[in-house]
């Protein structure tokens, strides 16, 4: 089975393709049609390969693709059974070769591989959970955002951001923090003018017109809140962004067409863990091959429940996810996380923030609804600021890519240039 | 149940603490007693309980602790039945209240809660994996790392850095990217002079050394090699760093000891991930409460086997994880996950400058080993550009603390700022 050593370190291949063999004759042994088979399933990866009995496989046109030649057809049945097991055998001892770049050949193997359980993927890896099926997610999501967004004017910042902010500054004011925490978003997204972005979950539009003004790109916006939808729709039409942003009163899953960027800030909370892998196949459905994506969720150190009295009073069927958990997003997919954050402190200083605006609108809450209502809201926002001080709450952004995107930023230092 | 709206809008408590009770008296009644149980699980929070009958319960001696007020024996028992749901009715009803700082209160009680956890994580959560005990790491190591320095001088860096550089700019050289790398990573720890850092694989030394020399740190790093151990030594001895870093050949499992820092770069391929929870109890147990901890190595996307060939070729027992995966070292331990960065295009860059170097070395190494051996690491090296480049393989830097250290950066900025 071992070549002599002589004949493995030679430079020449084992057989001369100059020797007037029809370049792309059509294949006839059993061994190089199975071997066409595999490069099939494998999404025709760009090379070629000839057999020892000077037969070729892959006709790519290119003719600076790698040339694979398999000098044995022992080599070749094992490749055909574990390629990934025999092929460093099969070149180490000189059974198989590769003429043109090893790294490039390599590369398009590994593609190719991605490719065949994409298939895989596709075909049966869907799967159908039900704890918050569109209905129940409409009925939880009005439960809470519907309240009014008179009540939430009292306290949130001016653009009535319902989510983290950020305070690169400790001094700034909660407004300035709100847009600070859309500009960080939108430059991990690393987002260029023209861009199509696809929002789940936008609130009360905050982002989602933001981006449009300040980055330049269009938006289609999605939210399960009629209150939301409303009031966002009005500010694009008095901004005069409405034909560059789009909101649309639907479940995060109807979610479609094909963009550059998909991002949701503060949905995760209300997906529930069952519903993340389709959550993932959404965003491979909509991400262009070179997207990004961003999710920005309140999350947990490990898996813990929520708070039984939150969960009850103040958001029925949230969860907020350790980072294993969110996995469940990423992995079936195959997507690259590429950074992730935690602003745990960001947004215990948000909610101290609130709490304070909460107090001083406390009068006017109580003639709106009534005590009760007044102390639940302040043991909501007041525990929140403790579970964020504390480390039992995690606030984590995690920005992803595809597998094989290569047009990514080699480091996060333009995030933080000064503008 | 309900009391009267006007009881609940009143300031004033519900009983008199100024009328005379003893302010420490020795609790009696069983419901304080059981009162007393639950807190002294939760490490004695810090605040005062006031019982309807005038009892007190907790005896912190600072008079600034919260105070909190049940007034009603049933909000007791419902507290003590499951304190999480019931506390926010029982509060926004107006049967318990708190004097003082809500958020301190309830911050109180989130400390309590994952003090009780750990307790029983120490008592039962230890469990006993077996896929690479330490005479089988100590094998694997001896397999690749002992193939002699002289084999590994001839194509990495000067210092012998034989994981991921870092190339914040693409001209620079392997030796700068290598040095990039390791003040990265320290700057991602925030090392202060005369701290204490502990690493757990730590190859030829370099990045001990490193630590030491510009950091002024004190460094024990650990290693199975014998061969990189002895290297190591040698130039602490020569740079006159002995008394400052301790090279100490052993297992990562007898890491000793209490330090402000944890690192480890490029050892948790050998690991496993059956051992992942025991190196989080490791970290765990060396971590002082205001530590940080980096891990810095390759990863995937998704879990996936390592390829067979270089399994059993080039690194017996390796396996590269994913993030999900990887949660199985922090999770158990109540780690909060920081900062995760996926350096996947500084390993394919730092892999061509290692197969370039190679090639230019091919001859020697063939007069070193052989023919095979040559093409056995020609495949090695350039499938593991391929494997960066095609985005089957990442690499990952997990920075971590405690969940209750506050003692963390607002932001990341400082990573980005020049020197």
């Amino acid at each position: 089975m071992k070549p002599a050593e002589s004949n493995l370190a030679s430079p020449t291949p084992g057989l001369d393709r100059q020797a007037g063999l029809p370049e792309r004759q059509s294949p006839r042994s059993i061994e190089a049609r199975l071997l066409r088979g595999l490069l099939r399933s494998m999404g025709k990866p760009p090379f070629r390969v000839t057999l020892w009995n000077g037969e070729q496989v892959g006709d790519d046109p290119n003719p600076l693709v790698p040339h694979l030649l398999i000098r044995r057809r022992s080599a070749l049945y094992r490749l055909l059974l574990d390629p990934a097991l025999h092929f460093g055998d099969a070149y180490a001892a000189g059974e198989v070769d590769v003429e043109g770049s090893l790294v490039d050949f390599v590369e398009s193997c590994y593609r190719g591989e991605a490719h065949s359980r994409r298939l895989l993927l596709k075909a049966y890896g869907r799967t159908y959970a039900r704890r918050n099926p569109p209905g129940r997610s409409r009925h939880n999501v009005h439960h809470h955002y519907d309240i009014g967004n008179a009540f939430y004017r009292l306290w949130l910042d001016e653009q009535l951001l319902y989510t983290c902010a950020y305070f690169p500054d400790p001094a700034m004011t909660l407004d300035q923090a709100q847009v600070a925490k859309m500009d960080h978003v939108c430059r991990k997204l690393r987002l260029r003018p023209g861009e199509s972005v696809v929002e789940a979950g936008c609130g009360w539009g905050a982002l989602a017109l933001h981006m449009a003004r300040r980055y330049g790109v269009r938006v289609r916006a999605f939210n399960l809140s009629r209150e939301q939808i409303a009031y966002a729709r009005q500010r694009a039409a008095a901004e005069g962004l409405a034909g560059q942003v789009e909101f649309v009163e639907d479940d995060y899953r109807n979610i479609d067409g094909r963009h550059d960027a998909f991002v949701s800030v503060g949905m995760l909370e209300h997906v529930g863990p069952d519903h993340y892998r389709e959550l993932g196949g959404v965003v491979d459905h909509c991400l262009a091959e070179r997207g990004r994506g961003l999710i920005h969720t309140i999350g947990r150190n490990r898996p813990m429940p929520m708070n039984g009295w939150i969960e009850k009073r103040i958001f029925p069927g949230a969860y907020p996810p350790s980072l294993r958990e969110m996995m469940e997003i990423f992995e079936p997919w195959e997507f690259s996380v590429l950074d992730v954050e935690n602003l745990r402190l960001h947004y215990a200083r948000t909610l101290e923030h609130w709490l304070a605006r909460f107090e001083s609108a406390a009068d006017e809450v109580r003639r709106m609804f009534d005590e009760r209502f007044v102390r639940t809201w302040r043991l909501y926002l007041a525990g929140s600021v403790a579970g964020f001080t504390s480390g039992q709450m995690q606030l984590f952004q995690v920005l992803f890519a595809r597998a094989g995107n290569n047009d990514i930023p080699l480091t996060r230092s333009d995030i933080y240039r000064p503008e």
